[in-house]
């Protein structure tokens, strides 16, 4: 059960622009990422969505986003070659024109010797209007956020080094705080009822149920997260008060 | 590049359901599988979505990609606790009810004994009108198929016995052939114009770039995909041809 949602909680969505991920051939690694660094700093990740690299479909999936959360974290497209389209498809999306920015210019040739700033790399400084750059610690080639869209390459490494760059001028609301119950090898079935009861008298408090299947057989966790420290004390008593009546009786199975 | 879709391009969407994963307390895994599983099948997936367990949001994303895509796959929140609603949104955006179904009931009693079967136990059973179910070979309670809806459980290990169960009734299309081309240490800068020209010249094969940053400093790949063997091949050997040029003038940088 989600929490729910207060006048200034902040929230976002992940974008992660890239056909690599859709065909299996890489694993994402950004989507959890951002989904922890947000949750540390008091911002709530409420989608994430991976679309091909079709200008189309990023435009639409940017604009959709966008105008629902608070921030919009792309990852992805923003490297020298042609499936690097994600410049283009926010220039469109937000209705700017995409130009070379001599600020990005400064800080490829940073990297770069003048000769070696070809055209494919020139690709690279090209930003919609208006948009703040964002530092590329790692390759210097910069990301860029526009209203409220962050946009950030795909390496994991260089997404995370935009991300620590971006984050300062954010704003960020109350961190969400959690506790982890773990209910070992009793069944989720045994817990259900009285887990249900619990989740219903404490409605700021959301409880979810995470079992694991493994060759030891399940082993069930119970999550709960809340912005109010005493009400998450509270639930979690009641949680381990259920667990431990029910251990003392394994009869029933 | 996407590759460009046939009329009998067979599509789909994964549907995540599922806090934990936008907490970031896990790091989805079912999302990777069924992209790679769909692959080896012919079936192109364009488009993956987390969402939270939130009756409203679940709907409107089933909704959003049922109609776009020849199948949606859903992964979580088919168990016995309170913060599984998958069952009641599929109901909701199909518009059907959502019963108790004895065949449902009949596969849990092959795990528990009947007074084991309480109202939580029970409430996996509970399946939308009209819906085929999917044997769950590991713990038994079923998943579904309604219309070109398929919903899985989140456990990877469910969840990829639910598809090998389900992958024998569903239409596939022509398999994507794939070929990789180590481009090594030759920075993407410099294969950029040569690659975009390939690109142009063979718009059957999606051609991608993408490079890793590793203590050892950057190491790319060429990635192409197609329908077509003699295409995919014609394109990897210019994308070769392109590299062995670019590696006996490295001086250029």
């Amino acid at each position: 059960m989600a929490l729910s949602l207060q006048a200034d909680t902040v929230t976002a969505a992940v974008l992660i622009i890239g056909d690599e991920i859709l065909s299996g051939r890489t694993q994402d690694q950004n989507g959890n990422y951002i989904a922890r660094y947000l949750a540390a700093v008091g911002i709530e990740l409420l989608e994430i969505r991976v679309v091909p690299d079709i200008e189309d479909e990023i435009v639409a999936a940017v604009d959709a986003l966008r105008h629902r959360y608070t921030y919009v974290f792309t990852t992805g497209g923003i490297g020298s070659t042609h499936d690097d389209i994600t410049a283009d498809a926010m220039g469109r999306a937000l209705g700017v024109e995409v130009l070379e920015d001599p600020r990005a210019i400064a800080m490829l040739l940073e990297r770069l010797r003048p000769d070696q700033l070809n055209d494919a790399r020139r690709r690279m400084a090209r930003i919609p209007k208006g948009a703040e750059l964002i530092e590329n610690s790692v390759s210097k080639a910069p990301g860029f956020m526009i209203g409220n869209v962050i946009v950030m390459a795909g390496i994991p490494m260089v997404m995370q080094a935009m991300l620590d760059a971006v984050a300062p001028r954010l704003k960020c609301g109350a961190r969400v705080l959690v506790e982890t119950v773990a209910a070992g090898a009793i069944p989720e079935g045994r817990y259900s009822e009285g887990l249900a009861a619990i989740a219903a008298a404490e409605p700021e408090v959301s409880i979810g149920s995470y079992p694991q299947f493994s060759s030891e057989g399940v082993r069930n966790e119970i999550v709960l997260r809340a912005r109010d420290a005493a009400r998450l004390a509270a639930a979690a008593h009641s949680v381990r008060g259920l667990l431990a009546e029910l251990s003392s009786d394994r009869a029933l199975g």
